[in-house]
């Protein structure tokens, strides 16, 4: 199983990471965190690398649901989708769900959530690369 | 294999959640996230949670070794740490970098970082509860 789903979108960085955000909106996820790694290596390690963004996706009433019926699921969430520069563009990928439930003892109501969320973020990426 | 590592603390929910970012830094993890589920649910979905934070804990030294071993491990970072208010206390969970490998094809690297990630974290959690 693919750990998520990808494809290649032209820039800049900051046009791609806005169509990113709005294709996630039009599938119901708000970006709730946003780790700029590229920054974060400069300031901490003194270090060049790559534009490279990791946006936290959560829909709102599933991460509600996954929590009720998990407490400790909050440790898979939000769903990861990252933005890093390729060859020729950049690189955008979205986390499958039922690939991080791989990592947890899975009861019904999460099965459900990640079923609900993969499309979602299928089709996103989808949305982006047509 | 568990999913993490947890312990429960004392309140009020400001200092327990100040101990759980002493306690990280002291293992090399600064705090690059912070998810607070009950103001956003709050706030989308109009409802009453109990205080639940998701910390992204990030060892940027541990982290670039990661995503230069396999761009796609973004997907799995930071590792996660959830604070939540519980009968008698908090509880604090930090994610077990080896169980979030179950959902990843891992190679030497990622296991290499997964083993320096993972006593840390659970040193982390032990001196909380010690």
């Amino acid at each position: 199983m693919s750990l998520g789903f990808s494809c290649v979108i032209d820039g800049p960085f900051e046009s791609a990471v806005e169509r990113v955000r709005e294709a996630l909106a039009a599938e119901g996820f708000g970006i709730v965190s946003e780790i700029d790694v590229q920054a974060t290596l400069r300031k901490k390690l003194d270090v060049d690398f790559r534009p490279y963004l990791i946006l936290g996706a959560c829909n709102p009433g599933l991460a509600k649901k996954a929590i009720e019926a998990d407490p400790e699921i909050g440790l898979l969430l939000p769903c990861n989708v990252t933005v890093e520069e390729v060859e020729g563009g950049f690189k955008v990928t979205a986390v499958n769900p039922d690939a991080m439930l791989a990592a947890a003892p899975a009861n019904e109501a999460i099965l459900e959530v990640a079923a609900d969320a993969r499309p979602r973020l299928e089709r996103a990426i989808a949305a982006l690369s047509g």
